[in-house]
């Protein structure tokens, strides 16, 4: 990305131009547009720097890099849009390694047409999210494809973080006796994105849960107790996110439906659409698995928080050859809570 | 980039099969995808690791991150694919910032419907490609667009990069009197894909000149030379790099087209299609600015090089208010290379 000041005959015609192909060429229109909109949004001195690349001081510890591509249709929903979804994603993925997010990169992939009023309010949403979460965008990337070729904006952002000394967190560590925290509330960034695509007319609308979680897992880490997993149950929710674990940890999971925080109007909306808030997706939630005797402490931690204030523990892993993921209903019945197999929800991240 | 291993009803189609959107949803479809697919290609310990990132030993030193979305149409064109331009084309961003390339994270945006077969094609060249440079790729992410939402495969690739103790490129270096040095002919990459988008039917086909820079540039700075600057001539070409230049560190240049080499045969096909070589994007071409005095001792150690072969010096940095660059022809007139101010060929990388 790079920010070569220079006059141009005309600024940028922010209020009712459209992106084409020259905003893609590595030309003049090209400059301009990342001189006087992404540049100026996501103003910090790595970018100023104005090379392909961004120079960043030595990080000191183990490194964390994580990338995701955004494809979110609609691309502005109740409580956000692409851009600070494209930050909160990535750095969520970092702060689930245990990991400081510090810095993050940004690739624009346009479509030809696209209104530049609406571009600048995803980049100045991103840049937005980006400042609150103090992690900066430290490089980027803008591509043009013609129109009917692309959708709008997608984003892929990469971020890197520092691993603190002494946390060890990964999808292989849970162990049989382990309990299972979960930070909030099942399934609102699904179904904000639903409920939108589907224009139902709830008397309230249904809010995506999008946010950073890293200073909710500082606070968490902050309490000394070796957490074995962190991870954010995203595309496939919480329950593919449990299955994934299993697998990884080699153990069963036993969780408790009455003790899985779900909001009335996401349990509403998903009855009406047939849906399985266990496999919608979250982005402003984390599931933990700590140690039993550690799990009061960290639960404490999470309430603590803002992001974690309707935190839980859901249920434990227990010893399971077949690494299931089984649930307790409400009724008192038991249900295997499966992988989604097939395709519940497109585009929701 | 989740690599759990498990058994699935049937083994992924690749010959005959196509990406669904099941593919992106989160589930176990995209799960057996990243499993078949790309974990098989890209394999290395830390994508094994099987999580929402890479865990990355320190990397004691100035880290440089860069990242591009590849949009390069067609995907498949003579010398390469959109899969080893994604590696070549982050690799040099890395390198051009004097850095080592260390990591490499891919995210794809797959479009419905497109062949598996293809989709394979493209992985297994994006990882030999890597294995090449030796840069892994350490985390990635898929995900699925409606038919007519994309254009068969999007890829951003972001690497991350150490810089040695001692040295400094950047864009803002180059000094009156210093030395412009190009590693090899100009437009091959361009057009080999001109060339093919508008089935030319040369004798020999132009051939891309995609590649890892870095091993060239280690080489350059391992003569000990302080190196100003580095920039490969992508998009917009030779012209827009050095008007990039130009501009960053406030001079003008003075170049020598008798001096720059380009094939006979990219020479014919931009005559043919009125296109100027000075701005057809390479991807496998670097320019140093150097002092005068260290020239020829960086000239020897590209020219040692096979992606150097053919490196030339092509003129000079020289004080110049408005910054131009200006170019001696064959004629002995003399012309101002201006920045590309529309769109001359979109979509090439």
């Amino acid at each position: 990305m790079k920010t070569i000041k220079r006059d141009y005959v005309r600024p940028l015609d922010v209020k009712t131009g459209r992106v084409d192909l020259s905003h893609g060429s590595g030309g003049r229109a090209m400059a301009q547009l990342i001189e006087e909109l992404f540049a100026r949004a996501f103003d910090n001195a790595f970018l100023r720097q104005g090379n392909d690349g961004a120079l960043l001081p030595p990080a000191g510890g183990r490194l964390v890099m994580a990338t995701d591509a955004h494809v979110v249709s609609p691309l502005f929903f109740p409580g956000g849009d692409i851009g600070c979804l494209a930050v909160h994603g990535t750095i969520n993925d970092v702060a689930m390694m245990g990991a400081t997010p510090l810095y993050l990169a940004a690739s624009f992939i346009l479509e030809e047409g696209y209104p530049l009023a609406d571009l600048r309010r995803i980049v100045e949403s991103m840049a937005a999210a980006a400042k609150t979460a103090g992690v900066p965008v430290v490089t980027g990337d803008t591509k043009v494809v013609e129109r009917g070729k692309g959708d709008g904006v997608f984003i892929a952002t990469t971020g890197i973080g520092v691993v603190p000394e002494g946390v060890n967190v990964g999808g292989d560590r849970a162990r049989p006796g382990d309990c299972i925290l979960l930070s909030g509330t099942l399934g609102d960034h699904g179904m904000a994105i639903m409920a939108q695509r589907e224009s139902l007319g709830f008397s309230s609308p249904i809010v995506s849960d999008t946010a950073a979680l890293h200073a909710l897992t500082a606070a968490m880490l902050a309490t000394g107790v070796d957490i074995h997993v962190l991870r954010d149950p995203t595309r496939g929710g919480l329950a593919t996110t449990l299955n994934e674990i299993a697998r990884q940890s080699g153990v069963g999971m036993a969780i408790d439906e009455p003790a899985i925080p779900v909001d009335p109007a996401v349990a509403a909306a998903c009855e009406f659409l047939g849906l399985d808030a266990l496999y919608v997706a979250n982005e402003g939630k984390l599931v933990a698995i700590v140690a039993p005797q550690d799990a009061d402490r960290v639960l404490a931690s999470m309430r603590a928080h803002p992001l974690g204030a309707r935190a839980a523990i859901i249920g434990s892993v227990v010893e399971d050859a077949h690494h299931f993921v089984q649930m307790t209903t409400g009724f008192g019945g038991r249900r295997i809570v499966d992988w989604l197999s097939g395709e519940q929800l497109p585009r929701i991240c």
